[in-house]
């Protein structure tokens, strides 16, 4: 017995579930075409990398940083310089990509590696550049050390559009966390980094035409735009458009606090520090307005490359434009029945305005209006079917419901969600055709730049890999498999979204102990949905490093669990229980001591006992005796007592446990 | 039993150990005078920093850094503008440090702190950046929250010169890991960043006069005086004084790929790409060697701005001089008898033209010579006895023997290492005093830029503590306890080197569970001393992925069972002994499976047997009886061979093992 237990701890246990489920290519995103082939290349302190063909600086600066990334995958220098003979992995680019990124250029490529060498063959940088990743991630280790399984890949994206559209005003979020952010969506093959850089909490971007948006609008939290401009370069050199979006004519209290003239009310106005959906607009009755649109997206149109330019227009409730006599008036005057109407007026100005600049709009669902030209792309928040009527009126659309990563749904949820489904699947395939992608978004009221990566990543690549992989890679256990070691990988490119994790314990953990509290912050969720933003206690000032913020969207310990019960595998399911039940009599005096524990208290109580009610559970299901009937009952209510919200927290031990309540209670309750 | 078995696993026992010997303040170096008072100050989001009395740009970007990472620490975020009211932390500076730091200026510091306010006040900057530092060491958390308990610090540094010095050459170290060394070495207190920019392997500073020194001796590796200027101004903002080292005559055949006409053979030289002490050297006799010096330490001494210059000077063999006709008869005409007066002769000039360019000599143990100027100082590597002869000859000296950190030694031992021993405890007052501190070195030679900073650190942070607390702070128990603390500081600060860690145990692992690998690396330390280094093998381009190459250089695992030993913790030692048994047992598949790890199978091998003997021996140790005599014997033998290196690595289990099997065999063997 004793033998055995220490092998019983979750990290054990998570690192076996891990290793067994990596079947097939550890891959993310699965690549369209896969074919394993006999042999092996070996990579040693020779290996060589050499672009053939077209060639352009971009992709010797690829070529170079593969050599980097390499050596921090495997700890071997690769002196290309000191290596002599054929390249190790040859680059052969048939042509160049557009200079700047369109929408539907070929990312298509071409791998095979055999023992002698790795061939990569693209149309363009851009599936060089897509092709690259996928090579570094075959990397791995076999008995005689490092290298590359011989391979065919013959591989090209599902859809075109395949983004994260990152809020950078509810909290600022600083240039490193911008490029890092790149690097990650450059590792899972993503194409579009769409920069919501305005809403009612700040203006983050350098006018120089309008200074006050960021003098009064930002508390000094800015992007310049040498700064942009960087960040419009660095993306470039990984394949991402960048897309920047400018929310109006609502999420605009910011600009409101430096030229509150452009207000439907007088104002003053401040920066709002609270969350939610607040009633400071724009006028559309004013003409000033326009003017400053023009002025300020004509500057901004010229900063920013990309063909697309996003307007926002969403959660406009018009309360300011229904009290406001002078646009009554003008609604009168212009035949516009209701604040719908009105919005649309004015997004058709904008539009017209955007295009006058050279740019196509996006915006979200809210800009829907038949009158716009069709070149538009519609951002889609609320779901298939408001994506399938755009397309249908002619529109593209890009799906972002079912990817909202701010909502602490599980991995699982969002990689299942696809922008073909039951509403869409009837569309004409033209109509389909029209369908581009999707992006992942994160709105940060509830992160600071301690957590804010660890809730996008690694949980934006099941996005990545929807967008990218064929509609039928569905396997969920696979993903969870492949999904750990990408987490692993995008560490190593410097993304530090477990390092912050285990910081975050151990700041909870203070003097004590930091083994309990780690089992304790494993096992819980932060609650889901608006749960938290909805409470109105948060502002931009609120600090973010309790519990909730710490654990991760989602418990692999928990998911780990409720497999075993699904495999019947007993001997995981015990001892999983027993560690939970040790470590939650181990943390007890811990949320004594610590205040930023305290409020834990009660999940510590619930742990145990769920973790009791298991163990009595587990005796009968690996049995296979029924349990007595009225056994079931009690416990049930008392998981149901567990699972609900503490701390802002779900204690996600007990779904699990309940599951395995009801393999016990068989038919009976 | 089952119930507290999962308990028993490392990181709950490790965390334990730490938290129940963290008594007394958590602070690291421990201040000279620290008194407890009643009462806390609470740490929120109203904290703000004042500066009063004298002030500079220094003072005011130090107070917004404090801020930043109080933020990074507490996850309160500190909007300076927002909060009102009285300074939280108030800063009274008397007056201005000196321009360019220099040796022994005031770095003292009176840290008061009150449940209203905390008062920090020193003479100049360079106090108050010492006590920022022990400000923001003293955050912690209680029942109620985040907070600085009440006390009164009366501190200053022991020794005026704690440095660290470090080799660039052997292995190129980039920008971001000398300023994450200086961002270190300031949350310790250590003011000198020694920076050895030439070897054998590499000049590492770019030239304008000499710019062949680069293009042909460094592979492109180098910093450019913009960068140095940049690392010189990072380390003033941090109160660390930076000190360029030009070794010579020897260690430069990298000068010699450059500029084979300084040498005292023809050549051609070839960077040298191996680790030792080397032939090529510069030639005394000629007298362009000395206008080269004069040029180039012309223009190095321009870029930087210390009073101190060190030339090196050390592991001169002077083969080549024996060999060269020409040396042989400059020898005879100058009337020098032998490699050794040659060197001193050589010593003598290049001091003068340091001393011409307005700076002071430093210099390794070899150039110590009577009839140099007294205002030269001394590195020694040699140890306290060769550090009292330069101090008894009126020269100032430090030390550095006893602080390689490359070598693999404990904390403990660089601990308890002090300039001030039975060698130099009988020398006059007068003479110590010229004893100026020491400097931890790292010598590059087996490291690379993925764990060099996990071989650095934390353990240089136990040298600063021994330069700068008084002389009785030598427990080493709570040196360890709050050198794990220190430890999580540094890497909130920024430092990777626990993450690295991870990442390489992460590779070694591959497709592999973790937690046992994890295991087998927390057990096993790197070969000490020059074992690795002398065996020939390595190359500046060897792989450095190994275990021993991932093994950190004292395992706290093995020492934390030592220490259950000699406590008599039974149920520590049995439990660490079990899971050392258990995951022995579980790790060996891997090791057949890993390439990276095959050279280690031995070790799991050792390991379980060492596990199985420890558990027979505890039984015998925690009854009291004694084990019969010749049980021991064959035990001990078996211990020996496990204790011996496999795979370059120590099994560090054996030793604790080995004093529980004395205990049981009491008298008997």
């Amino acid at each position: 017995m004793t033998k055995v237990n220490p092998l019983r701890s979750l990290a054990f246990l998570l690192a076996s579930a891990v290793a067994c489920l990596a079947a097939g290519p550890d891959l993310m995103p699965l690549p369209a075409q896969y074919e394993a082939r006999a042999g092996r290349l070996v990579i040693d302190g020779a290996f060589r990398v050499k672009v053939s063909g077209y060639t352009e600086p971009r992709l010797t600066r690829a070529a170079a940083r593969t050599v980097d990334r390499l050596f921090k995958q495997t700890g071997i220098p690769t002196p290309q310089a000191a290596a002599a003979g054929p390249a190790t992995l040859l680059i052969e680019c048939k042509g160049p990509s557009k200079p700047i990124q369109t929408l539907g250029e070929d990312e298509s490529y071409t791998l095979e590696v055999d023992p002698t060498q790795a061939r990569l063959s693209a149309a363009n940088p851009l599936g060089v550049l897509r092709g690259l990743e996928t090579f570094l991630q075959l990397v791995d280790q076999d008995g005689n050390g490092l290298g590359v399984p011989a391979v065919s890949i013959h591989d090209q994206p599902r859809f075109p559009w395949r983004g994260v559209s990152f809020d950078v005003s509810r909290h600022w979020i600083p240039l490193d966390i911008v490029k890092r952010t790149l690097d990650a969506m450059g590792a899972v093959k993503m194409n579009v980094y769409h920069w919501h850089l305005s809403d009612d909490q700040g203006f983050r971007v350098e006018s120089k035409r309008y200074p006050k948006l960021t003098s009064l609008g930002s508390d000094g939290h800015f992007y310049t735009q040498a700064q942009v401009r960087e960040v419009i370069a660095y993306a470039h050199e990984l394949g991402i458009r960048v897309v920047p979006e400018f929310d109006v004519p609502g999420h605009t209290t910011a600009w409101l606090a430096a030229y509150p003239e452009l207000g439907t009310v007088p104002g003053p106005y401040e920066i709002e520090r609270k969350w939610g959906i607040f009633d400071p607009v724009l006028d559309p009755s004013k003409e000033i307005v326009y003017q400053f649109l023009d002025n300020l997206f004509g500057e901004m149109t010229r900063l920013f490359d990309d063909a697309y330019f996003h307007i926002g227009g969403d959660e406009v409730e018009g309360k300011q434009w229904q009290a406001s006599a002078r646009v009554q008036a003008f609604m009168k005057k212009e035949g516009l029945k209701d604040n719908h109407e009105l919005q649309r007026y004015f997004s058709r100005r904008v539009q017209a305005i955007v295009q006058k600049h050279g740019k196509r709009t996006e915006g979200w669902d809210e800009i829907l209006d038949p009158h716009l030209p069709k070149d538009i792309v519609i951002q889609s928040w609320r779901g298939q079917k408001s994506l399938g009527v755009a397309v249908q009126q002619g529109y593209s659309g890009l799906l972002s419901a079912g990817y909202y990563l701010d909502l602490m749904q599980t991995a699982e949820f969002h990689y299942l969600t696809d922008p073909i489904n039951e509403d869409t699947r009837t569309l004409t395939a033209e109509q389909q055709s029209r369908i581009l992608g999707g992006e992942a978004t994160m709105w940060v009221e509830m992160v600071s730049t301690q957590n804010v990566e660890a809730r996008v990543w690694p949980r934006a690549a099941v996005v990545a890999e929807r967008l990218w992989s064929p509609q039928s890679v569905r396997d969920v256990r696979s993903m969870y498999a492949r999904l750990e070691t990408m987490s692993r990988r995008l560490e190593l490119l410097g993304l530090p979204h477990r390092q912050t994790y285990r910081l975050m314990v151990e700041r909870l953990a203070g003097g004590e102990p930091v083994g309990p509290v780690k089992a304790l912050a494993d096992i819980v969720e932060p609650v889901k949905i608006y749960a938290r933003s909805d409470s109105g206690k948060y502002t931009q000032f609120t600090p973010l490093n309790r519990l909730v913020d710490t654990a991760l969207p989602e418990s692999d310990a928990a998911r780990n669990f409720r497999y075993a019960v699904a495999d019947k595998d007993w001997k995981t399911v015990r001892s999983t229980l027993e560690h939970w039940r040790a470590a939650a009599a181990a943390v007890r005096p811990t949320l004594e001591k610590n205040g930023l524990l305290l409020e834990a208290r009660p999940i510590a109580d619930h742990w145990a006992r769920t973790a009791e009610i298991g163990l009595e559970a587990v005796e009968f299901a690996a049995s296979g005796r029924t349990a007595p009937s009225g056994w079931a009952g009690p416990r049930l209510a008392a998981l149901d007592e567990a699972a609900k919200p503490v701390a802002e927290t779900l204690l996600m031990a007990a779904p699990g446990v309940r599951a395995l309540v009801e393999l016990a209670a068989g038919g009976s309750k």
